[in-house]
């Protein structure tokens, strides 16, 4: 990389100065490890996004790369039911990479980490060839974690919000990028792709409601196989009764009528 | 890559079959997250190797790979004095990769983590250019962690082992690979480097007694300055003090002879 990685983490840490450190909080950024006093049911993950697979560095702003991978490590935490607490982030960076990028996409992990109270306790960066940001989140359930295991025969199947507009978003952003030159309706199914809605409030308001839980990231009929497998039950899905948004129709019934009018 | 992802994780998660699940474990494997319960203070470090920058597939066998990477992480919680308990194991995986290869750095990974009574807990897997592994390590503490920043002025500074055997290893690996055709010296360096020696009962035995520590990864004098630089003080270093391993002497006294041999 241009930079040293020293001055990589000093900016980056300049960037997360302003974060409040929890009173849990007993060893902080920069040292071998991040600490912190707990008393109860921890929760894990961790999730990986490359350049060229996961997003792609030409069509995504960097601060949307930034924004997006901390939504989705949320999403994790709240398909359990969990409270998001402390986040670890860990950078591969390319040669030649320009710092400006990487301290944008600091600024969109920081800014959704601030607004859900999750404190960034450390990382990591390398180097590499591909842009890669893996991210691990801690957070804590309070009762029994939903899990993707407990669907019983008899059990209704919900879901929130509206589904479909993400997988469109992306076809959108691959088709056409992001910028002024797309459609209100385009801008709106592309920022669905960009900034998922993690549940967590309403996650955990299911603890000790609901009998499972997952987040739709695959889509929801390969989400949904997940619990049915965990679950050993089957289901039985009313197509027409799956929530979309206005902008999903009235995208999909402008883009079959164009695409019958080229193919014609 | 050759297989798909299910197949590669169905076979990883076999390997990892006969870790007995620890009593605090309550989401295991297989969900949106792992979960534990926990009372204390708990520690965690999160590192990153990439093939061809902290490794080379070509020189490492894909076991060794797996092994230095567990080592590595134990390091960093060992170097607060703390006790590992639980990993998450992150790996990008570039196409056209055989699955004996991955298995076997996930053989090596689980060889090490078991005989630290480390329960893998669960992990990621992502298709990118570089073989990668991202570790997550969880540990505790029990009574107050060491830190980089404790070190008072009148302080003896300690090391554990001997200095320079692993540097000189990773020399040796690269210029000559490993296998029989490697001297004992050459094979005693070459496999300190791949099986570093995480400290793990004698930094325990350190916790409050140490004012500072810190594990040995980029180098005995740039990880002192970590120290001095953290806890603000400067170190007097004896340099004849440092011990180093009679192997050590051996190859750099043999080295220079041949050296001086080939240059006049």
């Amino acid at each position: 990389m241009k930079m040293d990685e020293f001055k990589v983490i000093e900016n980056i840490i300049r960037i997360t100065d302003d974060m409040d450190i929890p009173d849990d909080v007993v060893i902080s950024n920069g040292d071998d490890c991040f600490g912190f006093n707990f008393s109860g049911t921890l929760i894990t993950t961790t999730d990986t996004m490359v350049d060229g697979i996961h997003f792609l560095v030409e069509k995504f702003s960097p601060y949307d790369i930034g924004v997006k991978s901390a939504l989705s490590n949320i999403s994790d935490i709240s398909a359990m039911g969990g409270i998001p607490l402390y986040a670890l982030v860990s950078l591969i960076i390319p040669p030649f990479f320009e710092l400006e990028f990487i301290l944008d996409v600091y600024k969109g992990m920081k800014d959704v980490f601030s607004k859900y109270n999750i404190y960034i306790g450390g990382g990591n960066i390398s180097r590499g060839r591909d842009f890669t940001i893996t991210l691990m989140l801690i957070g804590k359930v309070e009762g029994k974690a939903l899990t993707r295991s407990g669907a019983k025969p008899g059990d209704l199947i919900f879901v929130s919000g509206s589904i479909g507009d993400s997988s469109l978003g992306l076809e959108i952003l691959l088709k056409k990028g992001k910028g002024p030159h797309l459609s209100e309706i385009e801008s709106y199914l592309v920022s669905r792709h960009i900034n998922p809605s993690p549940r967590v409030e309403l996650a955990q308001s299911l603890v000790g409601v609901a009998t499972s839980c997952i987040d739709i990231s695959d889509g929801f009929i390969q989400d949904l196989e997940h619990i049915l497998e965990s679950s050993g039950v089957g289901a039985q899905v009313f197509l027409e009764k799956i929530p979309t948004s206005s902008e999903y129709s009235v995208y999909i019934s402008r883009e079959k009528t164009y695409n019958n009018l080229v193919e014609f």
